[in-house]
């Protein structure tokens, strides 16, 4: 596997680097960046996925959300993956924002034809992470991850399945009831069919009602998002984590909408709740 | 005049906003962003405006340069502009990336057609700042002015010819010497003509060496940056600071570049640079 090194920025003492390399799981290029804070120069580093949110790529979280300020401090290295394969074509596959190209749900299609490249829940838990170890100063026993949106709901999804994987977890204004929301019934009509079983490995709230997560949850929500009620429904997730007797921190915060103003103004609690379980 | 507010969203405990209107200088719509701190509910704060590089918008540095975070925290107001007119078009105006739309280079045009818009000189010193008088929460006798690149340049000239209105100043990678190279030739050969006399006004290095400034500047600067060498030429600038008695703070920072990973690692610094000449 050859990874390309498109380019790199000195950031807070480390660095910003943005990777393509043709995926396995998705068998086309996929693009990724990484933060290195300056302490992997020295010494392997816990590292922290960001999986972004519908019509995002793998440069949005690092250039918006003001994350590695606080990284650097703490010692953690970032990766943040795109959203879906890019150069793997398929008829209609821009023509809505929430389904297709920068919408591929992190999960792994079974559909034709998203099931040749649409393979985002394989890539993200799989595949990344090789690449991430192969680049040296990554402590592949201590991952976390987190992520907004459609990509709050792969974090949610991908920690629940892959708890040993993952020690860490937290979400900005996540799906996470997908199954019961139009975002995720469009998605995963698409992605994986209409036999709802098929779906409930990919929806938090499913799977976090069938088994307690051991580490603390943290959520933020802002009260002035406008896809609050129709497409995030946190009650519903948060019924299912009482079930399950999990330990969720979920904050609403008056005000904040869906976007990157409010992320970055929450972004150091997030590190910081990552860092708590990373870097013991 | 009327102030169309286009977005707002909550930021560390206070507000981003986004703002048209149709400007008197300019005689086109112009727009401009505005950080709110949390402190200007309740009492009037200084304002610190940031002009922006090439091809920049008035959203570029409220998104990526993440200085609400201590704008909140010392209670500063933010104002950025965008960098050009957009809706009085000219041919050949988006021929070029450093000449036209989005390349104002924060002057008084005197050669049409661009001087019946673009005025961009009077519209930070005059008009914005009247404008941010009459939203109410600034404290329109602690005024700064910083900026980046062709920003930076604009910072700088605002400042030196506007002592008493702007009590501090600072720049990320600044155009300091502009008649002196490609970027500045290009752009005062077309707004301002080819009478070089007509040129000192708008020269940082020029208006700095006939005067003192009182307070200090100061100047970050990435020892990785493309355009160092051809366009930024800093020494020339320290040269004519040097020769004014005024004081310089020059930092050249190892391995860093021309982009916003620069700017948000050293933008605190800058922040609190500000806060030591306004918050007083």
């Amino acid at each position: 596997m050859t990874l390309n090194l498109i380019s790199e920025h000195a950031s807070y003492g480390g660095w910003v680097r943005f990777y393509s390399h043709e995926s396995r799981e998705c068998r086309s290029e996929m693009r990724f960046s990484v933060y290195l804070p300056p302490r992997a120069e020295k010494e392997k580093v816990p590292v922290l996925y960001y999986l972004a949110g519908l019509t995002c790529t793998e440069e949005t979280f690092i250039m918006k959300a003001g994350a590695q300020r606080v990284a650097a401090e703490l010692g953690m290295m970032l990766v943040a993956p795109d959203t879906s394969p890019r150069k793997a074509r398929f008829p209609g596959d821009d023509a809505s924002w929430d389904f297709g190209v920068a919408a591929g749900f992190y999960v792994d299609a079974t559909q034709e034809p998203w099931s040749q490249n649409y393979r985002m829940y394989s890539y993200v838990t799989r595949e990344l992470p090789e690449i991430v170890q192969s680049l040296g100063p990554a402590r592949m026993d201590r991952q976390g991850i987190f992520g907004h949106s459609m990509g709050g709901h792969g974090a949610l999804v991908c920690a629940f399945r892959n708890p040993q994987q993952f020690l860490s977890v937290s979400a900005f204004a996540p799906i996470s009831s997908p199954s019961q929301v139009p975002w995720g019934i469009k998605a995963f009509s698409g992605y994986l069919g209409e036999d709802r079983n098929a779906w409930k490995q990919y929806d938090a709230s499913e799977l976090i009602r069938a088994q307690r997560y051991a580490r603390p949850i943290l959520i933020d929500q802002g009260s002035r998002d406008k896809f609050l009620e129709e497409q995030l429904k946190p009650d519903l997730f948060a019924d299912a984590v009482r079930e399950s007797g999990s330990e969720l921190h979920f904050r609403m915060h008056p005000g904040y909408d869906h976007g990157y103003y409010f992320i970055a103004t929450f972004m150091e609690d997030h590190l910081r709740h990552h860092g708590r379980q990373l870097l013991t």
